[in-house]
């Protein structure tokens, strides 16, 4: 291709902080129609369909099925299963010409149950793997980021069935391994699998992939000692209270204007560690309180407490009149009739300060043994930094910020028993098979890449995806020689099956090395009546790792051997797949 | 792949008359999950994928770039062309979550326009294609016949973008021809092209690409003699009527009952050729009355009529009350107020019998030059069988139902100008670009395929887009012979890159052959006890054309000869790209 045919602009102007969204911005990738949404111009659909091809090939690999779900669903297959009520305003309800009920697919559980369900009968039929690159809407509230978080976006997503626990495991872990070749294949093998929160897919054991970046807006904990890797959102909070202290008696204190547990601790010159706060939540649902004690340096886990009292919560708006004291909750002389979740770093908690249910007071002395005898404790706290690892039990976990580039479920029976999918088992009784699913979105793929692969020039694209593998910048194309030798070398290569963008256009070499800086095809030649004087051309890597000039006649083979070494370089990081 | 890990069931019990439909249900490649909108199994899925790599290397080679445009788009951009407002309830419109309007993409010349106004600002960008394929949303009111009229499909659609017209009728051709080259390629050459209505895209110049069967709902018009084709909707309508006939005078005759142009010729023993008929409607817009006179023996084409007066109608409901007498309404004494349109069937006729305007009484002797003097003639009369070809102007025309498999149109500057979308001509003005657009519907394009190539046991694809090109059916595969014969073939095959089914499964012949014929694979390969004991094996091709018995030794030669064969068959129609 051309870069005077290609069609697309690109821009010096900065276009966001978010250097995947500015350098793809600027430099022709993407143009934004709307809120979340955009189109890709043809840079961009070259890359996706290079990862819609790599992920073909893994999903193929371990034995998927490609198939077709739509995109627009009639909400009786969501009613099946329950979603269509519980699931937020993220996802698209509207109503067809006849005013039928209907919705935007932002996931397709409902959909590959429904494909399968009349035609897995038999156990015999166990187990298999269908899979889709599909578009998907998702009504998200702050997109952000270009491709980073939009609402509509391609996904490739995959549904497994099995028979047992012990093969969806088995076949999970597969899976989980082809999510690590793709990542690696596609040239950012740093991914990292977490441990996260099944949220509204149901299931239990669940993983994410992470692309660890400041930008990202999830929040992973990690140990450096043993590994150990989970989202925020469903890290376990350990803490290790000291209870040899002795226990002080209940004292009610006036702490006068004091209402933040920051202000108490100070006031009374005590520690926040050694404190009980109060937060308190009301259920989306019926707006119902929710009270929450949780050890005042420690913050509250939505996502725990969402799933401890399996409600949507958000936090209250008015406490008042329901006989709580703002600034001074307490766990002792509360009123009763609400929910009360005291998180597990108060267990066993000796002489601790908290508030005492009137206005102005707090206690000093409260021990959750003799004061709470009835608390039951749920882990509902937020890991720290510095705390301690669920896994090897020291004090050394870790946070970062990441992109969720992928994830993975184990659904159990959650979807087959709503919308009744059975199969005959070896003994004959109807039973509902066990599913996995395992999603990818496409552009958000593309976007981290090119926030792991960018300098401040432009993406340099892993050359498994990068839209050319080859560019060819002919300066002075008006010179005959000149043009000549870019015009037989850039019919040679793409005569060979390579990818070659040839710049012929008339502008300044700044000018047209800025625009290859921004296109970041990987291999860069440089044909220049500058060069053709001495008999070599210019042959360069856009990670800067190889600068040299070649003879213009083993140019052919050099530019060769760099492509097949950076292919080389990618794929010695893709592990063996199971 | 393996005929036992294939997802899907075959069934016998027919499902519709629509033998696309019946097929491709009973064969498991297609799974209804709401009105028109369908799941595709693998099989399915197969076959789309091999389509869009020949939309894709069709619409490359005649220069075009792909991209992606969303399927869920703002109201805004739909606005700016004015067709939010224009098109029908086909469109669908939702809100979001924030309330904003927002619609499916039922086509995309608005976002091929948005896309590319900043960044084609000068003449030397031109011209330029760019194409997507897409899923797409069409809230059709009669969906039917599984993949041939659905809501939801993947469509191929392009956009082109020139200076002046000369230069998109250049492109047009070459279009022309790629879909010529991709109707033949996909292995239904018989695909014909006709001029069509242009309908709610605008422009002038259309065509439409007609699979001609029984099953199309389209009607076109076809020359025989000299090869002249259009849909009926866009098919000139020539009467020749002979002028020579003394003329009578105007009498009014009592007509009784008889109302129907039927009944009142029979009862005045006339023909109904010698008569002038009144069709009224209605604007959809404001149900004004348009009344249409069209010689006694011809019907209205509403297409036509609409064009004619820019104005969606639908047949009058109640006439009455704006004085027109029903059963007897005539061009002469008509009451004014109501816009009147005469066919040209009726231009210079003599002697015609007509309403009277008067309850239970007709004209004889009416003449049109000398009775309406006014009138002013317009062609929105149907084509009829053995009327006048309005290219070699013989009584030659038929008529055929026809499936329409894609379309192109002439835009000319409707959307850009609409949009505000300009570039810099050599002279420095600001201008509108000139736009074509060329869609391909995926689903349909295989329903149209199998229709054309089937018998009562299953699909033929062609083998450029069959699932598999290879079957291998294993008789008896128990026996150690039979399965080692079997999966050595399947190993060797599937090494060297064809798609081989096998079917491995403990079932009957009769039971494996007819899953076989309803898969449809161009070649199918019998190994059975029988036949390894003579040393062959027995090789077939779906559309009965071959069945021999080869060498065992021999087998792969074979099989690899009578594929490129087959393959060779579909490229020899193929015409040359322009």
């Amino acid at each position: 291709m051309k870069v005077s045919e290609l069609l697309g602009e690109r821009y010096k102007d900065r276009t966001s902080e978010i250097e995947s969204q500015n350098l793809m911005t600027r430099g022709g990738y993407i143009k934004q129609v709307g809120n979340g949404i955009y189109s890709l111009l043809p840079p961009a659909k070259r890359i996706e369909n290079k990862i819609e091809a790599i992920l073909r090939q893994e999903m193929d690999r371990i034995g998927g099925q490609e198939v077709l779900f739509p995109v627009a669903m009639p909400a009786a297959l969501w009613q099946s299963s329950g979603r269509w009520e519980s699931v937020g305003k993220e996802l698209l309800r509207f109503k067809d010409r006849s005013g039928a009920d209907m919705l935007l697919g932002m996931t397709h559980e409902e959909a590959a149950v429904h494909m399968a369900m009349n035609i897995a009968g038999t156990y015999q039929k166990y187990p298999f793997m269908i899979y889709q690159i599909q578009t998907k809407f998702r009504d998200e509230p702050r997109a952000r980021g270009g491709l980073i978080r939009v609402r509509e976006f391609t996904m490739k997503d995959a549904y497994s069935f099995h028979t047992s626990q012990k093969d969806l495991e088995r076949y999970y872990k597969r899976c989980y391994r082809a999510y690590e070749r793709i990542y690696a294949r596609v040239g950012i093998p740093e991914v990292v699998a977490v441990a996260s929160d099944s949220g509204m897919m149901g299931g239990k054991v669940s993983h994410e992939f992470m692309l660890l970046t400041d930008i990202g807006e999830d929040t992973i904990v990690l140990c450096p000692e043993c590994g150990y890797r989970a989202n925020m959102e469903a890290a376990d909070c350990i803490v290790h209270n000291d209870n040899g202290e002795e226990a002080a008696p209940l004292e009610k204190v006036a702490t006068y204007d004091n209402k933040t547990i920051e202000d108490v601790c100070k006031f009374l010159q005590s520690s926040e560690k050694k404190s009980c706060k109060a937060v308190v939540y009301q259920r989306n649902e019926d707006d119902s309180y929710v009270l929450v004690f949780v050890r005042g340096d420690l913050e509250v886990n939505e996502t725990k407490l969402r799933n401890h009292i399996k409600a949507e919560v958000h936090p209250a708006v008015e406490i008042d009149h329901v006989g709580l004291v703002a600034g001074a909750i307490g766990p002792v002389g509360l009123h009763k009739g609400i929910t009360v979740v005291y998180d597990r770093s108060l267990e066993g908690t000796r002489n601790l300060v908290c508030g005492a249910n009137e206005e102005g007071y707090h206690y000093t002395g409260l021990n959750m043994d003799r004061d709470v005898p009835d608390a039951e404790y749920a882990d509902v706290a937020k890991a720290t930094v510095g705390g301690v690892c669920p896994k090897c039990g020291k004090h050394s976990l870790i946070v970062k910020n990441g992109i969720e580039v992928g994830n993975i479920f184990q659904l159990g029976r959650r979807y087959t028993e709503a919308m009744g999918m059975t199969y005959d088992d070896e003994k004959g009784n109807r039973v509902n098979p066990i599913m996995g699913c395992y999603g990818i979105g496409v552009g958000r793929l593309i976007a981290s890449v090119c926030e792991e692969r960018h300098d401040q020039y432009g993406p340099i694209w892993p050359i498994t995806i990068a839209p050319w593998q080859i560019e060819i910048c002919a300066l002075r194309a008006e010179q005959a020689h000149v043009r000549e030798a870019a015009e037989s070398l850039y019919a040679a290569l793409a005569e060979q099956g390579y990818e070659v963008l040839y710049d012929d256009r008339a502008v300044s070499a700044g000018f047209m090395f800025s625009d290859a800086d921004l296109l970041g095809s990987p291999v860069r030649v440089i044909i220049s009546p500058k060069t053709l004087d001495r008999g070599v051309i210019e042959i360069a890597t856009r990670d800067k790792s190889i600068k040299e000039d070649v003879a213009v006649e083993n140019a052919q083979q050099r530019i060769k051997e760099i492509v097949a070494a950076l292919y080389a370089a990618i794929n010695d990081k893709v592990p063996e797949s199971l």
